[in-house]
């Protein structure tokens, strides 16, 4: 293994992973060293770009901390994420309801929260009130399924962006017996992916904007059948189409509806208007 | 830009950098999510392997500091860093001498020593005199060519390993009229790369060493001159055929050869054995 060039690397890199017990890794680095060379053999970076390249991967990393992952933001932004969302949740069925990304955003045991309930929490904006039905590839109701929701508030910040000492617009629900859930809420506004970090800049270098259309997060939970995550995303949204993490389903987008004061469907009284949003969800069985 | 599946998504990434007005940005990137996504497609992640994934990069990011690269170390491990040196300095004239990887362990700007001086400051181990000439591609004499030396000591560590208050077995030299330059060292040892980070992890995982075969870093900056980034090798070390960072070359192995106590080349007088190491390097015009 010496007088190694251009041509026989790879095989010899390769080679020194031929000991590997663990057949999966051995072949998953396999795979990565002649993906990643083939790259380099077609880019020929020179020495000061793979200098830049080692600088912004070790900047990305250096961004992380418990309330930021750069690298899940790179991996977004590069679709990476919702390839492997893709490989992952393959279906044809339209009984199933499509999954997308997590989001850098997500807290796992949000403050469990009652059918019907606000989880506004104090956070001002315009009325909106989410509600919907859970249920198996049948289409038969899906009692106690474990519901988490998050999402931003008016101006496109997420709780933990701004440092609250509680959480808000996030919270975890269980369906009734007819699998129902239902919440009120604020209506989400687009939002710009953090830009602060070597992902944002990134972004500005390349000309692509950072923004992601309005959206509710959902986490769905049941024994004996696969997580489903997910998003729902507002009908007309400016950034549908141009979504900077690659998120948007058209199953997964719906009208907020604009309601006029008056009896909200949960026989709450509005004395201002508001939106509505009904969203069916069907699980796969696991 | 909806639906994106495992088929279209690329595509999709792509147009996104479409009005990238860097050009050369855009067939990088354009390439990088090419080459990205095909190893995926090709592996197929669970979402558990992505999280891994994940976790590794930022771990590997968070190692790093200004005396730890930990994404060098990742290039050098899975060759990359040898393919950039082979793309940027391929070269099949005998004149011109062989490159190889810089390392983790260069220090810009060492402390200036003089012709047949000493650079073990103190360091311990066994005497080692390297001596030779510096020669354009005719094999003509190059004067006063700066030439940055550095290597490990008689146990495999750095200066910077060891939080030294000043450099040791490292200086800056200037070759004299005649091309020639020499200096007095310890003998250098194999040693392990650093292995306490997920680098570390990954070859322990993949049952791979972490050795590097003992050898003498050499950097020679000449105005008209490529800049030549090197390594001279002991022959007959036991990782020359499996060194971890890929770095080894014929034309960079020599022996370092045993010379019992006597008058050495410099007509200094050795009471012990010492170990004698001549080597001359060819530059390229740039
Ligand atoms: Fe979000
Ligand atoms: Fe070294």
């Amino acid at each position: 293994m010496r007088n190694l060039n251009a041509d026989n690397i790879t095989d010899a890199v390769i080679e020194q992973f031929s000991g590997c017990e663990d057949e999966r890794l051995k072949s998953v680095l396999n795979s990565l060293v002649s993906h990643l060379h083939a790259f380099l053999r077609d880019v020929k970076p020179s020495e000061r770009e793979w200098t830049e390249a080692i600088d912004f991967l070790t900047r990305t990393g250096q961004m992380c901390d418990d309330k930021r992952q750069e690298f899940i933001l790179l991996s977004d932004t590069l679709g990476v994420t919702m390839l492997v969302d893709a490989i992952n949740h393959q279906t044809s069925d339209p009984q199933i309801t499509e999954s997308t990304v997590l989001g850098p955003f997500y807290v796992a045991d949000p403050p469990e929260a009652g059918q019907g309930e606000s989880i506004d929490w104090g956070v001002e904006g315009e009325p909106f009130f989410v509600e919907g039905r859970v249920h198996d590839e049948q289409g038969e109701p899906l009692a106690n399924v474990v519901m988490d929701v998050w999402q931003s508030d008016s101006e496109g910040f997420y709780d933990v962006q701004k440092e609250l000492d509680s959480a808000s617009l996030r919270a975890r629900f269980k369906t009734d017996a007819q699998g129902r859930y239902a919440f009120w809420t604020v209506t989400p506004s687009p939002y710009p992916i953090p830009t602060d970090g070597p992902v944002g800049k990134m972004l500005e270098l390349t000309g692509r904007h950072p923004y992601r259309p309005a959206h509710v997060h959902f986490m769905l939970m049941a024994e004996g059948y696969e997580t489903l995550v997910t998003q729902i995303f507002a009908e007309n949204d400016p950034y549908l189409d141009s979504d900077a993490v690659f998120g948007v389903k058209d199953s997964l987008v719906r009208d907020y509806a604009l309601k006029p004061p008056g009896t909200a469907p949960d026989h709450h009284t509005m004395q201002t208007p508001y939106r509505y949003l009904k969203y069916d969800f069907g699980l796969k069985a696991s």
